[in-house]
This record gives C-alpha cells, structure tokens and sequence, in this order.
C-alpha cells in the first residue's frame, strides 16, 4: 500500500481531463505517467503543463508501455471496445467510464477478454460515490425506512447535447444516454429489474426529431423481487442540472439531491429566490474524484472492484429494453437481452 | 345574488360533515337547512346541535322539500346512481363528492338523468381549490414555463385504509381510489389521456390481498396531445400525508406541494427535523371549503359548473383502464372505455 | 360549560372585524350579541349583516346592557382605560387586544379596576396561540434543546403604516408598535428582563422623520436569569411580513416562522422561485381565532386567563425601557419602570 | 504571469496544514518549496509526504531562504508580530491568517514595518472567498436590496474549543476569538463601524468561568452611514457549525448559509429529518483554498491585496471595543482605539 499506481488517461475530453487533472494533483496513491489522445498535441500540451512524463497518440503505444500498471479509458463509447480488449491484452488495470458500450455484444466480448487475462477491471457510474447516494445506501442497511418498496430516479439536463454528439448513433439515444445513470442507481436501491415500460417524445427540440431521437421519456420499471420503479428523463431542465432520486420503504422515504447551488437566498418584492446547479461537475465534481481514487486504492490494495462488468452490462440491458420498449410501445422483459 | 342558497346535505360522514359545517357556519350565500343520513339519530343530532331546521333519514324526503334548492351529494359512491338521479328529478343543484361512481355505466346513467332535467352538476375535487394547484395553472397561462411537457403526480396516505373501507368492491382498487385525483390534476394540467400503462404490487400491507387490492402503483400516461405523464400512488407514506405535483414545461418547471404542517424546525445532535402534514384535512381543508362555496356561488350566480359531469367521466375512465392495465400487463387505450 | 358566552365588540377596525367574525361564526361557545363602534352606522351594517341582535355607538351603551357577559376591546390603544374601567365596573369578563396603554399610568390604573372588581381580565398576544410557538414551547418542556441560553426574535412589516397611524403618540414609535410581541414572546420563553440596549434609525423611509420616528431597530436584551436575547425591528421587509424567533439551548435550537404563503415552487432560467406570506393576516388568522376561542372557554370553565395583565404590562414596561435606551443611548434597566 | 510563485509555509497546525496541501497540490501557480515548524520532525515528515524540497524549525531560516519569495503565516497568534516583521525585513510577500493579533499596538507595530519595507502583505478571512458571500456584495452592488440598512451575521461552534486554547490570554476571548470574522464582514457588506454594545454570559460551559470567558454574546453595532447591525456568537451550536448572515435592505434581503451538508432527506414517522455541516473545513473548505490562490496571484500579478492590513486592524478594533463594552457594561465607541 505505500508504493503508488503508475496510471495512463486515454481520451483527454471534458471527463477525461477531470479525471487526469485528479490523477495528476489530488489522488494521493496515483502518479499521472502517461496520457493518450488521438489529438497528440493536445496530449502534449496537456502534460507539459501538469508535469506529466509521457504522452501518446494511439493507445495502443501507451498500453505497450511496461511504466504504465493501470488505465482510465475515457475515451468515445465506440472505441470503449478496441482500447479494453487491448489494455486487458496488455495486463493493465482497468477502470472505464461509463458506458461500457452501445451494443451489448461488444460488452460481452470486452467481458470475456478481461475474464480471460484477468484484469481489474472498474467500472464509471460516479452517483455511486455521491455522499447522498451513499448516505441513503447506509440508512437503507440500518432499516431506518424499512423495506424499500419504490424507486424514483429523476434526471434533467439543463439543455440539449450537439445533435451530432445526441445522434443515437453515437449517444445510443435520450434513453440508453442520460437513463443508464438511473438504471445503475436503481439496481444499487432495489436489485435487479424484471422488465420496464417507456414512454416518451420529442416536445422541446423539434430538431431533435431529424436525428430520430426523443427529449423527454419516462420508464416504469418492475424489479424481480416485486418492487418498482420509474425514471424521468428530460432534456429541457432549462432551469438547471436537476438530478434526484427517491426510495419510498415501508417505514419511510429517503429523497437524494439538491438544487441550489450558492448558499444565497434573495427575498425582494418579486419573492423568494435562489440559484441551481448549473451542471454536472458542480453537482458530482467531488464524486468523480472519489471515484477515480477508489479505483487507485483497489487496484493497490487488491480489492474487488466497487462497479463491476456486470454491473456495466445490467444497465446496458435495462437501456436496450427500455429503448426497446418505446419503440415498440409494449412490456419489454430484460431476460430478452440474456444469452 | 344578494338571496342566498337554500342546502342539504346528504351523507355524514367524515367528509359530509366537514361540507355540512362550511354550509352551516362558514360559506356566506348559504342556508344549511336540512341533512340526511341513514343514521338518523346521527342526522338529528348534527342538526340540533348547528341550529339546522331539518334532517331526515332517506335522501329521498330531503330531495322531497321544495325548500332545498340544492344539495351536496356526500353519501358512499354505491349510492350516488340513486341519490344523483333522484336529485335530478327533483331539479336539484347538485355538487356529488369524487368518485361519481366506479361503473363507467352508472356514471352515465347519471349524467343522462341530469342532461335530460337541466339540473345544475358540479363534480367534487377540491385539489383544484387548493391554492398552489391554481396558483401553477396561472403560471402556466402566463406562459412561466414555456409548453408543458411532462406531468408528475403523486398520492401518498400516511397509513392503509381498513380492509373493509380498501375492499375493491368499494373503493374501486387503489388505482381508482386514490389516483382519480392525480388524473382529474393530469387533465387539469394537460388534456386529455390517451393511454395508459401500470405497474403496481401489495409491498407494505400482504393484508390487502386478501381483498385482492395492492397498496402501491405507477401508472404512466401517454396525452392526445403527444406531451407525458406519471402518477405514482402509495398507501405506506408513513411519515405523512404526501401530495405533490409537477409540471415540467419547455422553460422552466412548478412544483406543488409541501411537506411541514408546524413552522417550527428542530436542531439538536440527530440532525434537522420538522414534521409532516398529518393527513387529508390538514392538507385540503380550505380546498374543501372553497369548493363547496364555488358550488353555492356557481348556482346562485348561474355560472357553469368549475368541474363538470364529463370531468367526472373522463377521470373514471383513466381509474378504469390504469386498473385494467396493471390486470393484463398492457398498455390501454382510454378509447376502450368510450362508447 | 353547555351554555354558551354572550360576547360584544367594541371597536370594528380591521382587527376588530376579524374577532367579530370568528365570535359570531366559528367559536363554538360564543354568543356575538353586540357590536360598538363610534362609527354607529358601521356598526349597524356589521350587525345586520351577521345576524347579531345589537349595535352600539358608546361603550357604555354596551357595558350597561346585562345580556353582555364578556366584550372583546378592540378599540383603539388611547381608548383602552376608559373602556376597560367601564367594562371592570360593569363585571363584564374583558379581552383586551394588545398593547393595553401606552403608558405604564394608565395600564396600572387599568390593573387596579380590574383587581377591584374582580372580572376576569386575559390579554391579547396571538403570537402566543400559533402553533410554532406553541410546539417550541412544548419541545423547551420537553427538555428537547437544553437549557435556552439565547432568544432571538425578529418582525418585519412589508411596508410602512400611514404617517397618521405611525405617529408616535399613537403607536407609541416603532419599538412600542412593533417590538411589544417579540418582547412577549421574550418573556414566554427566557423569563423576566432585566436590561434593554437599543439601537435604531430612519433608514428606509425618510418621511418618518417628519413623525419623529425611525424605522429600524436591534434591541438586546439581558435577562434576570443570566441569558441573552435580541430583537429586530423593521418597517422595510418590503419582501413580505417576515416573524422569526429562534431559541438557541444547551442541546439544540429551535427556529420558529416560515416564509411561503403559496405551496408552489417556479423553476426557470432565473432560479428557483416561490411568494412570500403577504402580511399578518395570513400568518396569524388562525391564531386570532384560536385566542379569542380561549378567551370565551377560559371564561365559560372558570379557567386562570392564558395571558394576564401582568404580561401585558411587563412587555409594556420593555417597550418603554427600549424606547428610552434608544433615545438616551445607554443600557436602561427595567426596574426603572417598577413602582 | 507564466512564472510560478515561490512560497513557504510557517506553521503547520491545523490550518497550516491546509494552506500547504493547497499550495502544494492545487494552487496553479505556486510552488511549495518550504515549510517550518517548531515541531521540525513534523515539518520534514510533511515536507518528505508532499515532495516539498525544505523545511525548518525556525521561521528566521526560512525567511533567510532568497528562493522563498512569499510566506503564509499561519502560526500561533501570539508569533505573528515576530513572523511578520521579520518576513517584512527580508522582503518576502506574506499571507496572514486572521486574527493579525490580539494587540493593537502589536498590530500597529507589524503595519508600520510592512509599510516601511513596502511589502506584499494580505490578511486572511475566508468568509471574503466564500461564493454565498461572493454573490452576495454583488447582488448588493447590482441594486437588487436598494441600500443596505441592517446586518445581521451569527456564528456558532459546535463545541467548545479546549480550555487551553479558549483562554483568552491565547484566543482573545469569545467576542474577538469568534466575532472578528463576523466583524470583517459587517465592514465588508456595511461600512465602518461606529460604535458597538454587547451582553453575554457564560451559560453553557460553566467551567469556562474558570478562565475568565464567555460562551454567548451578542454585540450591536452602529455604523458610521447611520444603518445598523447584529452580531451573535455562540460556543453551544451543539448540532453543527451554524455561519449565516443576512444583509436587510430598502428593497430586500439577503441571506447567506446552508445547514445541510449531505444531500439527503430522511422522511420517517419522526418527521422530516437531514444532517447539518459538521463543521468549518466543511463550510470553508473550498474558501480556504480560493483565498490562498488569491493571494498567489495578486502577488505574481502585481495586483493590490484583496485584504489589508488596515482590514486586520479595523476588525481587530471592533474587536476589542465589544470585548470592552462587554465588560464595562456601556456602548463602546471604534474612536477609543484610534491613535
């Protein structure tokens, strides 16, 4: 435990420079050795001004490198596939944002190449490292609401992603894109999900309609033990980054999130008025630090991965029904998705 | 207007009462000058005691006085058929408590015996009276939050019902019982429903299936008018009486409801604490009067009725084809339930 | 206990309305029979119009009638010692609207009338009848927060009162007109004061100068006990009518008030946003009704008065101190206000 | 702006600490190259954890250090005249953590041989830093409250410091120990302050009597503009670290601080129920490092302090004039401590 975690950031976007920034500065077991990014002077860059040895073009040059004992991957969805077969070729401890990938076949063929070598292999799914999903976490463990009966999952964005960036294509569309967040948060609540029900339209973005995805839906879910549970998406959260969850029980409910961002509340005649949060980092900053550091410590300390890859696929599977099931307008049970 | 409205009042129960001692004490263009109920020991003394000239047992010698210009239907919903009818013949106004009944049929029956007399009808949901649901339809016509998109209700009793008042024979199941409400505010807020799909389960009271009832739901709903929906009904809100709703819009969002009954809040060791709106009365006590003194104005002044018939109707059928619809695992069209 | 309370008001201002109202409608135990205002045709309309048998112009009129067993002195403050000598003499049971004078003299003149004859004589502090205040009290009794070691109590007003009705020779000036409730509460909390350090100033509307008063004030406060509070004063909430108190213990504190009149919350671009409680009324409707009910059962069951002539002259006896620390700019203790 | 700033830190105790991994770790623009402490095998251990190339026992070496070019004094109070004095002579900028000292003429003395020496020198009061704050002086600087007319700001530990450190020959007592924060911003928000009267006892800790201190106080204060303000401080917030303030203007009023640390709301048949911030590295964390980087730019910018010493000075004054008034039992005037 007193040696760190030689780590290498493959993908350098707006999470993948996060993620690297807390690598490189406040993880304390971790040394940033190596980034990678298709765009190499922008790795360059990037690591001469954080003091970081190494950068790569390709992953495949970082993953060759024997320095390097563990990656973060963060890099587009598409290629989630190539670069996790290739670290786990490669020995590498992996962690890997979320999600593992679009097409449940690529998942299960990242799985069995990770099974087969061996690897750690982590997954991303920062609500888990949330202090308000853990704390409700406990509180369920210590019986404090009883039975956990209903699970309601919230999430809004607070404006519409790049219709090239929310082409299904590439997004897997509004359902597998924001609900997988939601889907994992579920089964950490309740277990696992039997089969759901969508709904859903484009009713704020008609452009939206042109890429053939949707910007608000709604997914009822039974879960396998007889509980339930339903998830809101929305795009058009234009107020703010609104992100809640609930867990009704039989002796009482646990509500998760928060919506002002600045402790300052402004009483004029036009009454009473605060901010909110404006987006993703501000709400789960310290999670994805929190995240990232878990994974350094499990890898060094030779635990179990926090988020596994079944972890992964089970939402993966929850996202293609529940897509499923709005195009079909039917029940759509999640075993439909098991080998 | 400057003559006041002459009622009665049939059926007192914990509800009748509650409108009987409005008519009495608190709405100003009324004269309470007759009740009935079946108890009719119970009828007398309630009179006596608020100085009301008559009671009766059957409705069908209230509805007999020439002196009763109108009257509050409060009676059990088995009995609305009869006493609504009834009334109709003796060209009544009438105000009938929710449900109008839980036969699609016999709400029809009604609806014709009134259409065909003339007589004025208004239908009791007092949500629509309570000052934060009619403070967000003004919002919402002053264009606040843009088009409304998606609707979030949610129902919750701080404890089960008896099994005898729960029975679905009575009470119509869960879905009807408690969720007309949250359908009569989905219309209220959104048009018209055009499907809808439940999922529902007895998770906190296994009693309630003896009767054959579940104790929580989630029904989600499809408009006519392409926009969402989402009811989510429980009888374990242990903790309190939990009504809200929200209505998600293109610019923004209104959230109705609250939770604390006292303006006190508690800071020791355990945290922050406040209490919670006990129940019904607390909630919607001022609702309730508001609503039986629209009534009393809306005759005396010849105004419409603010809840007509066909609101009754268009809510029963949502009860119906939601309560279908967790029976077959389908979604259901509401034009199964029109003729 | 079964017979009920013949009641009169004298005076129907605006707060005077209110308990004329709720004596002849809501207070199951009362009998209104009488209305007095020097406004006789005023007088007359109230009556007729709320079926009460009698009006007066005088107060002696009233006091002379032997139907009236108790009369609620809602008149105006320079007109309290005539009308309750009169009432004393007269054996009536007396409610007296606070303040009782504006000067110590007269109140203790009022004392001895009372104390002469015997009536019954209770005082009015609503605050004392809200159910914050009430549950506060209960959870100190409880030992909930310790020992109280700090008060804090803070009214503000949503905009100023007329120059005519803020004129110090009537009001008494801002810390008499306003503080006196935060200095009852003070007592029903901590115990007696001892001493009073007040500072203010005209600060929001220059024109109350002109009057010769200020529109803003903090008083502290040391109490005979050892413990600490303060009070603060303003006429420019112009947000709303905005009543705190906190009480800080040993173990805990508690914070008595709320802000939101209206259950809805507005989420747009421009933050989260909901009303604020527009003046007293809405604040403390209920609990007028709730203390003059008290008044009529106190009476009726031959109970001690809730509040008694001593706290009224006790927070008198504050205001004046205040007033005076404030204008002589030093400490004042209120035993220079003890004979 | 491209170079990097040379600091060292004097003094690593709880907060000293603090300042060092942010200057070590996430201030861009600085390079921790040294740390001292009295304890030097606590100073090579940090110094030897966070890379940092230096240290030393006494703050003179590392004054004499030419690649030190700024320091943060962040040593015991009653060292700060020595510390700064000596860090002025050697021409080193320097960041001061409040109080500057519990002496005027110490203070005074320390002020005198900046000015001569013409160095950099920044005080530290991280409420300045904090975004409610922030947000605050702007909202007042855009109009939204009109003019500011009454400050009110609260601070409360949830226990009490040692004994030891709470004696008021080390921390200054209560009202300086605690209220200089609030002080500095009373200044900040209102102005100079004119004059200052304060009551408070020990009613708490009764072994705090043993060392001659207080637990609760409340201080009033006139400004010069003529508006007003109240301070209250408190040792027994026994349910959390409680920092609010709330700025009251002709217009409206502002707000400042938050109770819940953690995102979540516990709904049980005791009530509504959440934590509250613990304590003040939770409140003030993300301050603490902000002040810090704002004192790493102002100097590598050439930029004026943000906060001076003639702040220290004013709050230390204010300071010692309540302290005074609080024992002499009379309204203190700020003029007393002017030269």
């Amino acid at each position: 435990m007193n040696s760190k975690l030689n780590v290498g950031v493959i993908g350098l976007g707006r999470l993948g420079t996060v993620y690297a920034m807390h690598l490189a500065h406040r993880v304390p077991n971790a040394n940033l050795i190596a980034v990678a990014d298709l765009r190499e002077s922008l790795a360059e860059t990037f690591a001469k001004e954080h003091g970081i040895p190494k950068w790569y073009k390709s992953h495949e040059d970082m993953l060759n490198d024997k320095d390097v004992h563990a990656v973060a991957v963060i890099s587009p969805t598409s290629t989630h596939k190539n670069v996790v077969t290739d670290a786990a070729k490669n020995k590498k401890a992996i962690f890997c944002e979320k999600p593992i990938s679009l097409s449940l076949e690529e998942a299960e063929a990242m799985i069995d190449s990770v099974d087969k070598t061996g690897s750690f292999f982590q997954m991303g799914f920062q609500r888990r490292f949330d202090k308000g999903y853990i704390a409700a976490k406990k509180k369920i463990e210590d019986g404090v609401i009883g039975e956990p009966v209903v699970l309601k999952s919230s999430s809004r964005d607070p404006f519409r992603p790049s219709l090239e960036f929310a082409d299904p294509k590439h997004s897997g569309g509004l359902i597998a894109d924001m609900g997988i967040h939601d889907f994992d948060v579920a089964r950490m609540f309740m277990g696992e999900v039997k089969s759901v029900y969508a709904i859903g339209g484009t009713l704020a973005y008609p452009e939206m309609k042109e890429i053939g995805d949707i910007d608000n839906a709604i997914i009822n879910m039974n879960f396998e033990n007889g509980t339930l549970g339903v998830v809101d998406l929305s795009r058009n959260g234009v107020y703010g980054y609104d992100i809640r969850a609930e867990i009704l029980g039989t002796k009482g409910t646990l509500k998760i999130g928060y919506l002002r961002e600045t402790p300052l509340t402004v009483l004029t005649k036009e009454g009473v008025t605060h901010d909110v949060v404006p987006y993703f980092m501000e709400r789960f900053g310290e999670a994805y630090y929190l995240q990232i550091k878990n994974f350094v410590d499990n890898v060094l300390q030779d635990n179990e991965p926090a988020i596994t890859a079944t972890d992964a696929i089970s939402a993966l599977r929850i996202s293609l029904a529940a897509t499923k099931s709005y195009k079909e307008k039917r029940p759509v049970e999640i075993k439909e998705y098991h080998k």
